[in-house]
C-alpha cells in the first residue's frame, strides 16, 4: 500500500512533469519560432534597396553595404513601369504597379504587409511630405486616389474631371513641400496642385492650357519648380511652386520631338532629369544627345553627342558626373559624362537591356539593371570599374531607401 | 522487487522529467530574454535621431514620426561640442566627445556597442564616403586618427606635424567625395586632403600658407568646395576639390572679426553655413547680421539684420527658409528668414539657451534644443507653430539618421 501509494504519487509526479515538460516544449517551440522571426529582420534599414523583377511580379530586397541579396517578395502583380516610395522610417516600401496594385512591402520581414488593387490602370505614385499619405495616379478611372500610408485605407479621391463627366488620365504625380501633391492631366493639358493639410478635404488649384498632352512631370531637387514634358507639342510647362499666382510658364521652346529626324523609341523619363549646380542635364527627345540647360535662365547652353537616345540622365550625388542609359537599339551601353568639361569620359557596355541606374546616396557606387543578362551590376564611380554582379531575374527599377528622405521622388 | 523496480523506474523517470523540465525552463527563460531583446529593437531606423545631453554624458534616442523619446544611453564621457555621424545602415551612431572619447552607439538596442578613448583632447570627426572608416580630429596630440567604423580598431594615424617635431591642433575635419578626408591645421595655417583609398597608406596633399589660425571648416553640400574660416585674419580660405592643383584661394576678404565693433561671444560654426540655390547664408562674426553670399562669384550681395550674433544658420531642406539661432546674451530666440525676400518673417522665443536646430529630412518640422528649459521643442515649419515639447536634460546637438546619406556632415 505504502509502496503503491508512493508508486501512485510517482506516477502522478511523472504525469505532472510530463505535462509541464510538454507545455515547456510547446512554449520553447513557440519562442524559437518567435526568435527565428525576430532574429532575422533586426538590422538598420538605411542601406536597403528594392529591385523590381518585372516579369515575375516580384521584388528583391538587397543591401548596399556588402552588396548582397537578402531576400525576395512575390505576388505584387504587374510591375511594368513600377515605382517605389519609402516610409519615413525606411522600413516599408510602397510599390506602385501598372495594374492599379498598391503593395506595402516590409523590408525587414521581407513579406507583403498589405496589398490593394485600387484601380484598373495606374502609373506611379508619391508619398506626402509628412509620410502619412500615399497618392496614386490613375489612367482608369482618371484621377488621383489617396490612401493612409500605414493601413492603405482610402482617404480621398481626386477625380481628374476637367469637363462635365469627362476624366483625364493623370501622369507626373510628385510630392512637393507644404504637404502638396502635384500632377498633370494628359487629356486636358492641365497641372493640378493639391494641398493635403486637411487630407479629406484637399484644396486643389488648377492650371489650365499648359500645353498639349503632358506625358510626364518632375520636380527640381529643391522642390521649387514642377516641370511637365509635352507630347503634343515642343517646349515644356514650368510651374514655380513658390509663386503659383504667376501661373505656368513655357520654357525650352524647342524641347521635344521637333523636326522628328529620328523615330522616338521611347519618350525619356523626366525623373531622369538631373540638376547639377545651376545646370540641368536632360535627355533630348529622338536625338542622340544630352542637353545642358542653364537653370537660372532656363535656356539650352550646350548639347553633348551620345551613344543613343538617352532615357535616364542621372547625376552622381556630388554632381561631378552624370550617367546616361539609352533606348533600344542602343540599350547595351551606359555613358559617363564629366559635368565640368561636358565630355563623355567613359562608355561602358553592361549588356543588352540596361533599364535603370541608382547611385548609393553618397555616390561611391552605382547599381545598374541589365535585363537581358538577368544581372544587376555594381560599379565604383571613381574607377568606373565593375565591382559586383548580382543575379536578378529581368531587373528593372532599383530604389534605395535613402529616397525616404528626399523631396519629389 | 517488481514494485521496487517500478518505483525506481518511476523515480528515474521523475528525475529525468525534472531535468528535462529544468532544462526547458532554462531554455524558455533564455528564449524569453532573447525575445524581449529582439522584440524591442525591430523597427526601421530612417526616422531616428540622437540628442546630446551634454551635462550627463548621455544621449537620448528619439524618433521623428510620432516625435517620441525611445530611450537613453549613458556613459559617453565629456560631450561638450559633441558631434555624431551615422553608419550607412543608420543603425549605429559614432559620437565624438571633447575628451577624446569615440563611442559607437547601437540605436536599435539602445546601448553602447563599443567605446574607446583615442586621445586626450579631440574635436569632431567624420565618416568616410564608403562608411568603413571613422576619422577623429585631435588637439592633443595634434592630428587625425582613423579607425575601423565597425570594430573601432585603429587603422592609421596622420600626425599634423608641420615642422620637425611640431604638431598642430586639427580642426574642421569633413569627409569628401572620392573617399577623402579634409581638415585644417590651426597652428600651421594649412589645409590637408587625405585620400583614403588605401586606408593604411593615406595619400596626403598639403596646402600651406592658407591664412592664420583656421578655426573651423565646412564643405558645400555638393562636396566640391572646402571652406576654412580664419581666426587670425579676415577672409576665408577656399579649396576647389575638383581642382586641387589650383591651390587655395582667398575669398570674402572682409569676412571675419573685422573692426571688432562688437565683442565676439562665440565664433560661429561653419557647419551652420547654408547653401540655398546659388546663395549662401552665413553668420556674420561679431555682428547682428546674416550675410548673403553669391556662390557663383563668392562675393557678399546682402546682409540681413538679426536679433543677435548668429551661431547656426540652417536652411529648411527646400531652401525657402533659413532658421537662425544666436550667441549669448540673445540665445533665447530663433529667427526665420525668407530666402527670396530676405525678410525676417518670424521671431520665435523658445527660451534661454537655444543651442542647436535640426530639420526633419523633408523639412516639415524642425527640432530645437532649449538647454535652460531642459526641453527639445518641435515646430511645424509651415505654420511656424510649436507642435511638441520633449523633456531632455540640458540638450545640445540634435542629429538625425538621414545624415548617414549626406556628404560632408
Amino acid at each position: 500500500m505504502n509502496v503503491d501509494r508512493e508508486h501512485d504519487a510517482g506516477d502522478a509526479l511523472v504525469a505532472e512533469f510530463r505535462t509541464i515538460g510538454l507545455v515547456l516544449l510547446f512554449l520553447s517551440g513557440l519562442l524559437f519560432s518567435f526568435v527565428a522571426d525576430a532574429a532575422l529582420p533586426c538590422r538598420g534599414t538605411g542601406d536597403l534597396a528594392l529591385i523590381i523583377e518585372r516579369a515575375d511580379g516580384a521584388v528583391r530586397v538587397v543591401e548596399t553595404t556588402h552588396n548582397t541579396i537578402l531576400g525576395r517578395v512575390e505576388g505584387l502583380g504587374d510591375l511594368s513601369h513600377a515605382s517605389v516610395v519609402y516610409s519615413r522610417d525606411a522600413r516599408f516600401a510602397h510599390v506602385f504597379g501598372r495594374d492599379g496594385g498598391l503593395t506595402k512591402v516590409d523590408l525587414l520581414e521581407r513579406r507583403i504587409d498589405k496589398r490593394i488593387v485600387q484601380s484598373g490602370n495606374s502609373i506611379g505614385g508619391a508619398i506626402s511630405q509628412d509620410g502619412r499619405l500615399i497618392a496614386v495616379s490613375n489612367y482608369t478611372p482618371g484621377g488621383v486616389r489617396v490612401f493612409d500610408a500605414d493601413t492603405l485605407d482610402p482617404v480621398v479621391d481626386i477625380p481628374a474631371e476637367y469637363a462635365p463627366g469627362v476624366r483625364s488620365k493623370v501622369i507626373g504625380l510628385v510630392d512637393a513641400p507644404g504637404q502638396r501633391f502635384v500632377f498633370a492631366l494628359w487629356d486636358a493639358g492641365e497641372i493640378w496642385v493639391a494641398d493635403m493639410h486637411e487630407p479629406q478635404h484637399p484644396k486643389v488649384t488648377k492650371f489650365k492650357h499648359i500645353g498639349r498632352n503632358p506625358y510626364d512631370g518632375m520636380i527640381t531637387p529643391d522642390g521649387r519648380y514642377y516641370l511637365a514634358g509635352l507630347f503634343g507639342e515642343d517646349g515644356m510647362a514650368r510651374l514655380d511652386l513658390w509663386h503659383p499666382e504667376r501661373g505656368v510658364q513655357r520654357i525650352l521652346e524647342h524641347y521635344g520631338r521637333g523636326d522628328k529626324k529620328l523615330p522616338v523609341y521611347k519618350m525619356p523619363h523626366l525623373e531622369g532629369w538631373t540638376v547639377a549646380g545651376t545646370r540641368a542635364f536632360v535627355p533630348a527627345v529622338g536625338h542622340h544627345e544630352v542637353l545642358v540647360i542653364d537653370t537660372l535662365t532656363w535656356t539650352e547652353v550646350a548639347h553633348i553627342p551620345t551613344y543613343g537616345q538617352p532615357v535616364f540622365v542621372m547625376a552622381r550625388p556630388d554632381a561631378h558626373q552624370v550617367w546616361v542609359n539609352f533606348a533600344f537599339p542602343n540599350n547595351e551601353a551606359v555613358q559617363v559624362i564629366d559635368t565640368e568639361s561636358l565630355n563623355v569620359i567613359k562608355t561602358l557596355k553592361p549588356g543588352k537591356g540596361v533599364l535603370h541606374m541608382e547611385f548609393e546616396p553618397r555616390g561611391e557606387e552605382v547599381w545598374i539593371s541589365v535585363r537581358d543578362r538577368n544581372q544587376v551590376q555594381v560599379y565604383d564611380t571613381a574607377t568606373l570599374e565593375q565591382v559586383k554582379t548580382l543575379p536578378v531575374s529581368k531587373p528593372s527599377g532599383i530604389f534605395m531607401t535613402a529616397r525616404a528622405h528626399r523631396i519629389g521622388l
